[in-house]
């Protein structure tokens, strides 16, 4: 079964709203094998709904649909559907009967607007809503199954969950597994080329590559038509034989961030970090204390952006500021180990690059980045030169310098010290 | 003219991730009257996105699609759009050249995957993509002008701003103005009740309120079916009336963000910032030196997340953290004239609080913050308490952080110097 889910609201085309309902029922969807097709954010307008929901029927076995379902004017989704699926509205006395009832109940009158909820698309089963006054609708015409839900999370989700037990779980017919694994210290097509030649042979788990800065997610999604373990047995035997290939590079399964995993790396193994950052300019140190409960590893750093302050504070050497510039591979170990005797951490991480758009030059152009890594048994240095915005080089140089601390600490055992 | 938003990616269909890239050309293509009716979401799938951009081309005279350009095997959106337009993929050698040449200029060599890219819908427009690898394409038969643009929303910016201004703007029918004022130091709903009465009584021009960490935005939009000009004076006056009553808040018309104001403040000025951070981590150092140039005002500073590197490192005193604690006016205080004592600024900018979750206690709650300005003549402070997640309450900090400086700067003679 496929399914195509459509929001109705104006407001969520232009101004910056999650549309979570829509993530939901995904989600639920595909744990039984359900794929949501698309999703179609649509305005109030009578013309533009009908239209959407028309062609979403002849598309899809399953239309459901959010929004809309309120009293006022621009409220216009069950008028809309009925006209798509050539239906006629019917007034049913008793849905405004029990709707007084509950504005009784809390001593007032129903105002005279919410009569309009009482119309249902002929044929449709009425799903009651407890939590709100606009009632959700199922229609089914042996095509195409129309769920109608009122917008507010909080009342789309019980009225979704009664029809899905209902309606749409007895007529699914897949086992879905998914699984992700999160690289860093790679780039996507780099990625895709040490594994394309496993994952195209699939077509069942369907792979897919997701990056953004600094980051890479690869996802595997299984389906049987027999049971979940079959679906799992699918979705493991790829991901297994792709693990083989970009081990090195995973630093998580899920949903986990590298920051997260590094924090919980150096807690595991009882020690401390901080960082010396020129080009980041404290980015790094933002990304590691966006975990919560970092304070225990984390001990902070210097932000050195100014050459003064590489030497003056971190005790980087004139001489090898002259001699080799701040943005090198000596800078950037002299940084690190600046940091650790002055923070008394037991990893320094250092940071030093062009992050552009200025500061180009023939020996070191934009993008060019050392980062530096020092610790009681010595100094792990990596040179990279990044391609992006200003922004995402800077973001790629925090997740290739914190790879260093997962990489250096991989070696370590866990001592179980906190 | 009507629009349809498609964005491709299988992702978007089940992550929790917001479509930032529809909001911003839903937003410029109304600066221009062009209205959108519609977005959606479709997965890697080429049967349903050729289907859904067949449909949306006989609905709409403007259908802009993102994603699905890259070089990897799930990168459909060419031959799906050619599918759609019953048109031809072409192989144009010098768009391969050019990638080639790019990656040669870091030091790589082009992956072969990468030659996918050359591929161009027949009678298209190449729209070059200084950014990442993939190029927009831009085709027009008559009844419908097609935008292809990368996913990336830090590629889709530059590239879509160059075909609005080339082919869409203007193809317009409506005379639009639109102004914006950017504030801080103020809540949303404290903004909306300051002018709340005057702004309601206007139909055109439409005002919305954004707000985001730290930061509030007020959109005015007048339209005129004359001319720019009763557009424009339609706009002014309502914005002038809001003006009046939130002045002390608008740090920017338009599209400045609040650590540009500074620093070209600190630059007229011939000033030099350092920061010391406890709560933020970086944060703040992060947001100053996201503006490029800042070099040349930002010295760094030191992030002193334990209170062993605000005493060790920065000179809080022992006693300050003894007898008023980590989080007060006093250790704010140290902190910030540290950093400048340290680096040699002439402002140092200090933030300490409780960024949650853990950490709350009777007294000093979650979300509690000093923030604290050193200069030559004496030191400024302020303390609040935030509410939202940690990463909420850090990025406000930083934002009203700044604004201490923005104020300071402000009764500063601009003296010419640098």
């Amino acid at each position: 079964m496929r399914a195509i889910f459509i929001a109705v609201g104006s407001e969520m085309l232009d101004l910056d709203r999650v549309d979570s309902n829509s993530i939901y029922v995904a989600r639920r969807l595909r744990e039984k094998g359900i794929l949501m097709d698309m999703k179609v954010v649509v305005g109030d307008h009578m013309d533009n709904l009908s239209w959407i929901v028309k062609k979403a029927c002849q598309r899809a076995q399953l239309v459901v649909i959010s929004g809309g379902l309120g009293p006022t004017e621009d409220d216009i989704t069950r008028e809309a559907v009925a006209t798509a699926l050539k239906k006629e509205l019917l007034f049913r006395e008793e849905i405004v009967a029990d709707l007084q009832e509950r504005f009784r109940r809390r001593g007032l009158a129903m105002p005279e607007i919410n009569a309009r909820q009482g119309f249902v698309i002929e044929g449709a089963e009425v799903l009651s809503n407890l939590v709100g006054t606009a009632p959700g609708l199922y229609c089914d015409d042996g095509n195409c199954k129309v769920l109608l839900l009122p917008g507010p999370p909080n009342e789309l989700l019980p009225v979704f969950e009664a029809a899905f037990e209902k309606f749409i779980a007895p007529a699914a017919n897949y086992h879905i597994v998914s699984r992700t694994f999160k690289l860093t210290g790679i780039s996507e097509s780099e990625a895709d080329s040490r594994c394309a030649d496993v994952y195209r042979k699939y077509r069942n788990p369907v792979t897919t590559i997701l990056a953004s800065p600094g980051m890479i997610e690869l996802h595997f999604l299984g389906r049987s038509k027999n049971s979940d373990e079959e679906a799992r047995r699918l979705t493991d035997e790829l991901a297994e034989k792709v693990r083989e290939r970009l081990k090195d590079f995973i630093f998580a399964e899920g949903d986990v961030t590298l920051p997260e995993v590094v924090v919980a790396m150096l807690r595991e193994r009882g020690l401390t970090l901080a960082v010396a950052e020129s080009c980041t300019g404290g980015g790094l140190g933002n990304l590691v204390t966006s975990v919560p409960g970092s304070s225990q590893v984390f001990l902070g750093g210097v932000i050195a952006y100014a050459n003064s302050v590489k030497t003056g504070v971190l005790g980087v050497r004139e001489e090898t500021l002259k001699r080799h510039g701040a943005v090198s591979e000596a800078t950037a170990a002299e940084m690190a180990a600046g940091a650790r005797r002055l923070t008394g951490a037991a990893i320094g991480l250092a940071i030093t690059g062009i992050a552009g758009p200025g500061g180009d030059n023939p020996k070191k152009p934009v993008g060019l980045v050392h980062m530096s890594l020092s610790a009681g048994d010595g100094v792990r240095s990596l040179r990279q030169i990044f391609s992006g915005s200003r922004e995402v080089i800077k973001l790629r140089s925090e997740f290739y310098a914190l790879n260093l601390v997962r990489e250096y600490l991989n070696q370590l055992p866990v001592d179980g010290v906190r």
